[in-house]
């Protein structure tokens, strides 16, 4: 088999797969939003049989040999950052991660995390941690085994290391935990000291009651503005917002919108459109391969974090969004300031969920939960353990009182699913997004400044240049590096907070 | 192989190529009403793929070997009016189809047919037959081959009888001959008396113009009373109006709006409802089997037929509708009454294009494109003729002079993507529909009395009762036969359309 010829095929026969993923993600994305109740269980039929499909794909024998094949091929795979083969580096990380797990394994998973999530649901719902607790000691035990059977990771690493592999590739817990460890001292510090200081920023916008299809026609509008691409793109409403779609030149994202939370529907936008944008920014020369992928979900989430909260947060803004606003809604807002939503949008309180938490206790929410799933999957913590262990860290961290397991440890969903290692890619996102985010005004001079006249184009082309563009070429932390110059740290999330809350705060 | 289990493994190959169908078919509604454009190109390469998955499970020689080991046991086949007789029947039917036909053949065709459509587009926009009349002779010559290669189709025949297999399985064209020419007959002679009568009806509602969103809305009200459940099934927008979906319980339709053409988006969304509701009333036992689908289309045809004109332009249905719409709009529609809304609803004009066309000369348009079409796959007219021909028959049953092409043997898409056999369907669907009319009338008592009470569900449950649930195990006629205890005739459809216009126009 001539090598140049095998890569074509490799990169053919993992489009192929690729096109039956995007109808999936495209099936999920219309089961979400435009589904009829009754379609469901045909719907799950479609699905599973495309699973199926997906994962003969994956592991077929052919696959590994044309991997074989382009390894032992200097002219693919000699220059690493190449786009041969950082394509044929993914999709070897793809294939051995499916071939190392035993089909047993798989359906054991599968299963396991059906009777969870179920077991889950009326546990949230009863308050009733012991109904969970045997499910999750299930599931917990299963990931440890996969973690044993991945291998520990690219690197090999510890258990935590291999199931966060699949959400954020190379990431390792020793890392987070040295990232992580400076910010939350920080930052439980400054959350003590907004909640002392004399001056406490009111919400004013969050009350007013508009139309739903005014927002939405308003978010459309603004996501338009900052940059998403509505001819290779969709916006519609569902419960959770989402950012998905079928294949190149098609994203979907979709927000949600309460009567009266307008500013959080266009936060909500904004996180969103950033996902969006990240898609659109990807090559359509590399459609279907990984060099027009995502590096990790935490770079993922650094896009949609920098335009929800370094953009769509800022005072500047507001100052060029008021006038629109304005323009768009009436009379429901007059008399309302720029740096009257600006400061609604930016207070800080101490609060139980995590998906309600403002921009800075968000972190510690992520973190309580990063540390006991690493002390679960460590074998440092039992599950039995967990609801008090729990309660422990949000009064050390965030000074409240649990009330009940419901609003405490049972409060997400991700465990349920066997989503351990998904957590920090939450609060990787953020310090990229502040990393980043602070390289580019350095790069590009006063952003603030373009916001408040609506350039957006400035900042987004550098995003594209530096990140989407690349796709899959760089680990988060290498990108990070060549883009920042500099390692991930917490110095650039903690300036931007400090700094930004100091000032809303008056401190 | 144990031929029982022959059965159930033919069932189960049959239900996976047919979720992917389901998968394909929603696809498609998903590019006509939601998808970006720049989707386009990632769309194509989904379908295409799907496609071919298709096509290789259709063909697969084990299918055939399933078929005959059940074509061997008396038990599955035995009673032909089983259901194991009628999907094994009906896999078989399709079977045959596709392996009979040489692959060479369906490339060139699908390249030939590819070729048609754009020459079509052109000469329909330049209005120069010319352009396409190689393409047409190119597509005739290909379907003519393959007609031979079907060898008649079901029982022998002649060429056209093979094409049409396709649409309206078991249908001949000395059948459709023998049944439309006193059809013709009968209304050439009443398009004349209409025009000549000294009353003639008035459009006093097709001006008045409405917000869409608020059409859409009553779309769904009106939809909804007649009986298509929105549980199972959404309407939404499109240009041209269709009704497809993904699997069970998960029916898509559209319909088309016009800011001033309310009580046409009414009769669209009735006759989708029609086709929606014939597709939500299959059984869910029956789902992706050949007993979970519909005879013909034809059969698909009368039932929306039957609510767009047996129901929807009656004036039981506008005494019934009137006041909601009254409701509904509001002042817009003051001082109109259901016999203005059915009088304008029942304007019949002898026109140019089939699409615009009303209830009674609609049926003439597609006489002459059968005509045609039978003359060209008989060798009796070469394409070169075509629009002489064409303009011809215009002149004898529509009286009208045709001025170009474009708005003559062009205006149609059918001939150019190689449907031929097609066009029948349409009237074959208005002549069932009044059959089965006049027969639930007689059994059910006076229909138009229940209309005009809002009660609808009596003619669906006889509806259901005796057509949809039956899904194919009875053939067009045969059902036709079943059900109305006579073969199908032109003279329900007569006295419909003799009796109402006879009456609206006072003659």
């Amino acid at each position: 088999m001539a090598s140049g010829n095998a890569y074509e095929q490799l990169i053919s026969k993992h489009r192929e797969m690729n096109t039956l993923q995007t109808i999936s993600w495209g099936l999920n994305w219309d089961q979400d939003v435009m589904m009829p109740p009754k379609g469901l269980k045909s719907r799950a039929r479609e699905l599973e049989y495309l699973a199926g499909l997906i994962h003969d794909m994956v592991i077929d024998e052919e696959i590994g040999e044309l991997l074989d094949a382009c390894e032992s091929d200097e002219s693919v795979i000699g220059d690493r950052l190449s786009v041969s083969a950082v394509n044929v580096r993914e999709i070897r990380r793809g294939y051995d991660m499916a071939v190392k797990l035993p089909s047993q394994l798989v359906k054991d998973l599968t299963s396991a995390s059906s009777l969870a999530r179920a077991a889950w649901a009326d546990a949230k719902k009863n308050n009733d941690f012991k109904g969970f607790a045997p499910q999750l000691e299930k599931l917990v035990a299963l990931l440890r085994e996969k973690a044993d059977c991945l291998g520990g990771g690219e690197d090999g690493g510890e258990k935590w290391d291999a199931l966060a592999e699949e959400y954020e590739p190379g990431c390792k817990a020793r890392d987070v935990e040295a990232v992580f460890k400076p910010l939350r001292e920080r930052l439980v510090d400054l959350v003590g000291r907004l909640a002392e200081s004399s001056y406490q920023p009111k919400d004013v916008v969050n009350h007013v009651e508009v139309d739903f299809d005014q927002q939405l026609s308003f978010a459309k509008v603004i996501a338009g503005k900052i940059g998403f691409d509505f001819e290779g793109g969709r916006l519609d409403t569902s419960s959770h917002p989402f950012c998905s779609g079928f294949g190149y030149g098609d994203c979907r994202m979709t927000t949600r919108i309460h009567k009266n939370k307008m500013p959080d529907a266009l936060s909500s936008t904004m996180h969103e459109s950033g996902h969006g944008m990240y898609t659109q920014g990807t090559l359509e020369e590399h459609a279907g391969t990984p060099m027009g992928s995502y590096v990790s979900l935490g770079i993922h989430e650094s896009q949609s974090r920098l335009w929800e909260n370094q953009v769509g947060r800022s005072e500047a803004f507001w100052k060029w969004c008021m006038p629109l606003m304005h323009e768009h809604f009436g009379e429901k807002f007059a008399g309302v300031h720029a740096r009257d939503v600006y400061e609604s949008l930016n207070i800080v309180e101490r609060s139980l969920i995590r998906t309600q938490a403002d921009e800075v206790t968000y972190n510690l929410h992520i973190m309580i939960r990063f540390e006991l799933e690493l002390a679960l999957v460590r074998g440092d913590l039992n599950v039995a353990d967990l609801p008090g262990a729990w309660n422990e860290k949000y009064k050390d961290y965030l000074g409240i009182d649990v009330p009940d397991d419901g609003v405490g440890c049972l409060q997400d969903i991700h465990w349920s699913l066997g989503a351990i290692g998904y957590f920090p890619t939450y609060t990787l996102g953020n310090l990229y997004s502040a990393q980043f985010y602070e390289k580019a005004n350095q790069e590009l001079g006063d952003l603030h400044a373009m916001f408040e006249q609506g350039d957006f184009t400035t900042l987004l082309g550098w995003l594209r240049k530096n990140i989407h563009e690349h796709g899959m070429r760089y680990r988060a932390g290498e990108l990070c590096e060549v883009v920042t110059g500099e390692k991930l740290k917490a110095d650039a999330l903690l300036r931007h907070l400090e700094g930004k809350y100091g000032e809303v705060y008056k401190l």
